[in-house]
């Protein structure tokens, strides 16, 4: 009877199996309590909270007197589409830093909404080539903007924003950073990093729910940014104006996701802001790693290019791994990996964000290690090529 | 002491003022409880629930075999957007039927858009001119496409949506329909009324939390909308072609408003689907309209135009009559009205949609009563033009 070995099936909060998935995630019982309310979209208690907000994330991304939050109803794709339509004029052109899915799909944006581009690709487990990046700004003076994402999420590399903000300030071009997945646990500072636009989402690192992304502009940029989007609805200066002159959305905002971010960010300021949520994220990751390690499986990052965001291993080379069952006996048992693969090499993801606790990364390794043995799986090294 | 006529403050099942507002609504307790919990958006019960949701409004458009619902993040706004901008070729022409806020806004989308649109427009209080739709649309054969706003909200006014439908097949054009504030509520039934595509959202008479809209999409029409969108956040067709495959949303999808609209779905099946719900709506509209017109209110529209979902009342012509007050007293009181006009007639606008009975519209109309008598108000009848 191999199954006795197995442990009690692991639960949230709310009686959920865990979300170890780079978001949606699971999210803190109160966060959702949050949510048992109706309020109308032009109520002023509903007005505050939404104000409080902004100004708090804001002030996360250290931008606070010259930077502004707007959010934008939708997805983060919506968030980041809505960035590079009215950030990057009709006649203007961006580069984009392209090691992963992310960085690809802002270029099908661009296709979309007619902006000319040009992408400067590597690997998915190399950042971006910061000579090339010098060499192609000098090269073509009609690049205006620069499109880097922070966390990569197909892989979970980190990309060198910092550097690529200063070569992108150096050559006199404009800075657009998807955070998507980084926001909130990975440092990035609007007082050291020179950035026009910075978008993320909900239901990432400060542990919302799903239901609209949000971006960090710098207020001279948003102010330039009237006329360019290609799309009414997407339209970030249109949000913005309205929004500071009003209070109010142009268009029905998703009241409850949004009251359960300022909750959600109320917690997040009391674990300590980015350093203490970073920290335990951190932590996840190490116990993730340094577990799954030990039983054999790999990674396909260096820990140097590892973000503590989603973690990309190897599939094991073993031929009785099949990767379904794995992932079906981890979900029964409480653990909700990432099913679908983004990257070239044949892997699986998974996440350490959300209301994940260094604990419950120990449960994880225990279930996989207990899963793999009980399926007679043993070679948990990376498949490879003859 | 006059306040001592006030009566007590109304609640909702969760203890908040009730929303006499079209939308953000109030909701049931239940639809709220069904977001305390966390799902994977790729995990086989969300993809469950999701299947069904859509199934369920496709019947309840009477489209099953013919048509299919193409949920789309993001408000109300974003659904037409994407259902103009997927459905009207790059070369096509919409002529949009205006006579409110909403029709305007369509408009405006195909500014955005880059879609050539002619408007045919009616005062506020008045439907499209039948004959002028036939007469335009046999003038140019350039239009491709005609929208019309089923319920246009700005003044409640219902537009003859059936009327429309067979004039634009007749004359070999393709329908678009802004079923926003009606759907659910006005029967509308495929196998009636031709049209490419209907657009509604989450949280109005589905009575959903709002988060997302969707449109309801004649099959070969979708099928022939590749390639069309001007956004890829907004392209319906790709959404549709992803949903099919997989099962699943190309871009994170609002779960916890999807399962709360799920819950919502059951709860208007078990009221009698659209006869049930757009019953209840008639009776609170009545209520309300009896109830204000004999206090001495004027209604802006007559009943043969008035929509069962939104009542527009003149502002009385009391001097006494401070409407900031006359809100923030019914507020206090329970009863969150809508704050803000769209209409030319100096004007205020009462919902009748969501979790409302015609006990809680008595109760409304009584505290109106209190309140006015309270503030000193008697003459309640229009501002008429000197």
């Amino acid at each position: 009877m191999p199954t006795a070995r197995l442990p009690m099936p692991a639960k949230s909060e709310t009686g959920d199996p865990l979300l170890l998935t780079p978001g949606p995630l699971t999210t803190s019982k109160s966060v959702k309590t949050s949510m048992l309310h109706d309020w109308g979209s032009r109520d002023a208690t509903f007005i505050r909270v939404n104000k409080e907000m902004r100004e708090r994330i804001t002030e996360a991304a250290g931008g606070r007197g010259t930077h502004t939050t707007v959010p934008m109803q939708g997805s983060g794709t919506f968030a980041v589409e809505a960035m590079i339509g009215s950030f990057v004029p009709k006649n203007g052109k961006l580069l984009i830093l392209v090691n992963g899915a992310y960085g690809t799909r802002a270029a099908k944006i661009c296709q979309y909404a007619g902006r000319a581009h040009q992408v400067l690709e590597t690997p998915e487990d190399t950042p971006p080539d910061l000579a090339k990046l010098e060499a192609a700004l000098k090269a073509d003076p009609a690049i205006t903007h620069v499109l880097v994402v922070h966390c990569e999420t197909t892989s979970g590399i980190l990309n060198p924003v910092a550097e690529i903000a200063a070569i992108t300030a150096k050559a006199g071009r404009r800075l657009l950073i998807d955070s998507m997945s980084a926001f909130g646990a990975l440092p990035i500072d609007a007082r050291e990093v020179t950035f026009d636009a910075l978008a993320s989402s909900s239901n990432k690192c400060l542990e919302g729910v799903p239901g609209f992304g949000f971006i960090v502009c710098d207020l001279k940029a948003i102010e330039q940014a009237k006329g360019n989007a290609h799309s009414l609805a997407l339209d970030l200066h249109d949000q913005w104006k309205v929004l500071e002159t009003t209070g109010q959305y142009r268009f029905t905002p998703p009241i409850h996701a949004i009251v359960a971010l300022h909750q959600a960010i109320t917690e997040f300021v009391e674990e300590g802001g980015v350093a203490g949520r970073g920290g335990r994220y951190r932590q996840n990751a190490k116990v993730l790693i340094d577990g799954m390690r030990a039983m054999g499986f790999e990674t396909l990052l260096p820990d140097r290019l590892q973000a503590p965001i989603i973690v990309t291993f190897h599939m094991p080379r073993d031929p009785k791994f099949h990767f379904q069952t794995f992932y079906d006996r981890l979900k029964d048992l409480g653990y909700v990996i990432y099913p679908g693969k983004l990257t070239v090499a044949d892997s699986f993801r998974v996440g350490c964000i959300g209301r994940l606790s260094p604990d419950h990364m120990r449960g994880a390794v225990e279930t996989v290690r207990a899963v793999i043995a009980d399926m007679g799986v043993s070679q948990l090294g990376a498949k490879r090529a003859a």
